[in-house]
Formats: C-alpha cells, structure tokens, sequence
C-alpha cells in the first residue's frame, strides 16, 4: 500500500459550518449544506456563533440598519430565496438576540448531534419561512419541544453556567479560525464567507484547492 | 403586429456597472462584464464611483482595513482571481484614491466611450494585475496616453472644474441609484452588488427576473 493509497482512504474532515441564528443568508446556507457535503461525503459540524461578539471586533454594523445598503440587502435576500426556491419571510426584529438559540444547539448537540442539525434547521424556519420570534428562552424550549427534545431538560440546561460557557468558547473558538460573518464555512482549513460562497465551497470539495 | 413583437423588436437597455478603481473585486467584474452582457445583446455602461464618498453614508470602512474581516478579503480576492484565471496582485497602497482616473473615464467617455473602456481595463490592469500606482493625474494620463488618448488634453481636462463636477453628479445619481459598493450592475431596475452577484445578474438577463 501506497502513502497516496492510505491518504485516499482516511475519511476526510467535516465542513464547519458558523452561522447566527439571526442571520437570513445562513438560514439559506442551512438549507444547501447538508446537501452539499453528501456529495463529497463530508460531514458537516453545525457552530452556531454570535455576530453581536464577533462585530466587536470587525466593528461591523447590523446589515438591515446601514443607509442604502441595507435597502439593498433586504432585496437581495429575498431574491436569493426566491432563487433557491426558499420561503422567506423576515422576523419582525433584525437582528435578533440568537443566545439562547445558540446555547440550546451545542447542549442537544452534546448528547446527540443529529437532533441538533433538526433544531438548527427548526430554529432557522421558524424565524425566517414563518417569520417567528425564537429570541427568548421560552421560544427555543417550544420549537425545540416540536423537534422531539425533552423541553424541561432543555428549560433547565439554559440556565446552567456551563451551557453559557460552551457557547462562549465555541465564539472565541470561531474568531480564533477566522470567521468575520454568517455564514462562514472552513473547509481543511480553507475559509469560505458567505451564502454567495457555496460555489467556492463546492468547487473546493470537488477538487482540493486551486 | 402586435404589442409583444413590439417589445421584442426594442433594444434592451444597458446593464449599469458602477465600481471604484481602487475595488479589486470591481477588477474582477470588470475584466467579465462585457462578455456576459454580449451574450445577452447588452451593451455596458461603465461608470466609476468614489466608495470614500458613498461611505460617508453608509459608514463603511475600507474592506482590507477591518480585523479579522481584512484577513479573509485578501485571501477571498485571490483565490477569486486563481479561479477566474486572472493575474492578481494588490497595489502597496489599498485602497487607493481614485479620482483622477474616475475623472479622466468620463472625460474620454464624452467622446469615445470605447475608448474609456479600453481606459477603465488598462487602468484596473496596471493597479490589480502588475500592483501599480494609479494614484496620481500623472500616473493616469501615462496609461491613458498608452491606449491611444492624447495626454496633453487629459491632462489639461483633469483640472477642469466642468470634469470635476462631472464626476460628482454621477456619483449623486449612483447614490439615487442605490449604489453601496464596488462593483454593483443594475439591470432594468434590478440592482447587484458584487463580482459575487455576476451569477445572478447572467441568470437575470437569460430571464427577465423571478
């Protein structure tokens, strides 16, 4: 057996995949991923961050609140959903507070990942093909309740110091690798920004790199 | 004859490109815009902008300039070019002003407007494909005076108080237009940003929208 034989044989790694709940471009990602990745069998680790933190940072300003730009962006998300054959509609308050959202996504993905790609996707439908509110606690514990976790457990586990302190590793974690926006996707270290960047995405699965 | 064939017999209008030299992604567009209109019977409007200006109020900062945001453009700018198979290289100062070359194209524009086409790559190439200085009147009307335009009268245009107040009405009308960035098309209406959006733009002109 070759070395070329043995690198063709070990399983490749995951896609990471960040995204804030409170963002409609990685709602449309949530919805193209998983597809995506099957086709090159990868996985895909879901990472939910906060934008609020990173902007910090970047000193970015919410999208939707900017002078002409965010007149655009509200066009352009909702012709990039028409074009992906999505429904959209957007919640009432953007961006919202994705915290608890975020907080309930690494708990149940602890314990059972898949449930946590169903919550992830749950979430992002409520907000963003309804139009709902998923800000509060409560909100999450009920859509969550939907997708078959224990609601109480989950109520519980919100509260729970280490819980908080998960998600603010996982955002340290996120801007240690770079992720300057939702959605962001790494790909063996290779860093993709944007919903508008699944092209790159796929094109770099398909080929290793250019 | 009815009043379908009508609008069929209609020239179409022009797609709007708006970009700033000093927008590498606006270099990238540039150098697929007037194939992409070809296919379709359009003709190009090209129309350089000043981003300084239209951030003012946007309250944008200079994309290279942002924390960890910065990082990721420059390595986004150059595997766009890998991929797009063109040279890439950024000019020492980033970004650049830019207002003696957006002058100097609707200068020539006025009088040839395929010469300012020819004006706009050679300027876009000497900044993003060999990393030149364009900053200068004098390092624009050296370009200039490469494609064929003669430099004694650009150089006398560039301080005309007509051509300067030229280029301030465009970039008012880009604003009425709802321009935010570099590069950005409209097409009967619609409006794009970004060398990320020519997919859409293509799939735009190939239907008439959706």
């Amino acid at each position: 057996m070759t070395e070329a034989d043995t690198a063709e044989d070990e399983p490749k790694g995951p896609i990471d995949f960040y995204f804030d709940f409170s963002s409609p471009y990685g709602y449309l990602a949530a919805h193209k991923i998983d597809e995506m990745a099957g086709l090159y069998d990868r996985a895909v680790d879901w990472k939910p961050v906060l934008l609020g933190v990173i902007f910090k940072t970047t000193g970015a300003q919410p999208l939707l609140d900017i002078p002409i730009k965010g007149v655009y962006a509200r066009r352009d998300m909702e012709r990039t959903a028409r074009m992906m054959g999505l429904p959209f509609t957007l919640p009432e308050v953007m961006p919202f507070p994705s915290i608890s959202a975020a907080r309930a996504v690494y708990w149940v993905k602890d314990q059972d990942p898949a449930k946590a790609v169903a919550l992830v996707k749950a979430l992002y439908d409520e907000a963003f093909a309804k139009g709902g509110d998923i800000r509060d606690a409560e909100a999450v514990v009920r859509v969550a309740g939907e997708t078959g976790i224990d609601p109480a457990a989950l109520s519980a586990a919100l509260g729970e110091p280490a819980v908080k302190e998960r998600l603010k590793t996982e955002i340290e974690s996120a801007m240690q690798a770079g992720v300057c926006g939702s959605p962001f996707f790494v790909v063996d270290g290779e860093p993709f920004w944007g919903a508008d960047r699944l092209d790159h995405v796929e094109r770099w699965l398909a080929t290793g790199g250019w």
